[in-house]
């Protein structure tokens, strides 16, 4: 690893830095308070891009050294074109969750990579199914897992995601919130991987 | 959950344990001591099923209650129809991520759940795909984190699998050693799920 090199993941999430940690890359965390709106007229995939950006841009990169690496993501959970927020009571994590009952959803990772000098984005697609979940099933998981604080109500690494993903397609831990294997290959060029 | 039934995990793997747990079901493990020997012949499917059953019945359920109900589960890790092992070796389990390198092979397990009186078994099958793996990558895997104790020489949820898995298509969960969905599935039958 270079050490002249500092990474720094501009996230709230602490998942991502979880999987940050497990990849074995040394990190600060910084956090930002964007808005997270976007113009009118992107596809999903603009969106997840556009989102990733302007959490990284919100950083003042001259408050920090030339040296500096900055990773952001945004992950969007999308059903029939149709993008689900955070749900912000009981009532509509159990609705999204019904929604997604029985289909197959897509996951969009929007994954940004600067440093002072350049910014690279690139998305990452995961599908997602899930068997017909039982309004109890649904119930009990929103009751003991309060997933407030996830886009299409469910975390896959949670006990919702053992019992009722029965498939996927694609990259796992974009699911979870950071397409890690993307990651790793867009941070080769900058030659900080660990294993150097 | 019917408080009248007690579940037992036969298996010797921790990876299966972590996840019945996540699972949130109640459960004691029981030890079994097989010969993972299968008759010649047999397809990769046949062989994971076969051995899933071999540990189970190797269980004498006359020592136990008439309302216990046995789970075991046999995972394999097949590359072009090769059925891959443990590695024994630092080297044998370099070759075998070599082998595994850029290519897309399977995850098979055959998963039994039985009573004293009826016994079923089902199987699950995942692809799992995996970047061109650098030599440096496998030997810092390797090194680190001494897979000698899973087929294939690797765990996906292990830095390995973060970083060099690009895909995978089926259920994650019978990568890790566990096809959790479909032993929700299976249990159903048998009214011993925790949101009752």
């Amino acid at each position: 690893m270079n050490p002249q090199l500092k990474i720094f993941l501009v996230s709230k999430s602490p998942r991502r830095r979880q999987l940050l940690e497990e990849m074995g890359i040394c990190f600060e965390v910084l956090h930002t308070n964007i808005n997270e709106t976007y113009p009118k007229g992107l596809s999903p995939v603009e969106i997840a891009e556009y989102l990733s950006q302007l959490k990284l841009t919100s950083v003042n990169f001259s408050e920090y050294l030339e040296n500096a690496i900055f990773i952001s993501c945004d992950t969007i959970v999308v059903l029939n074109e149709i993008i689900m927020g955070k749900p912000k009571t009981e009532e509509e994590a159990v609705f999204m969750l019904q929604q997604l009952s029985g289909k197959t959803h897509q996951v969009i990772s929007g994954l940004t990579v600067a440093t002072a000098k350049e910014m690279t984005t690139q998305h990452c697609i995961t599908e997602v199914s899930f068997k017909n979940l039982l309004k109890k099933e649904i119930e009990y998981y929103v009751k003991h897992y309060q997933p407030y604080d996830k886009a299409g109500a469910y975390g896959i690494q949670e006990w919702i995601g053992l019992i009722g993903a029965t498939s996927i397609k694609g990259c796992f831990y974009n699911v979870m919130g950071l397409p890690t294997a993307l990651l790793w290959k867009m941070l080769d060029n900058f030659k900080i991987n660990n294993v150097n």
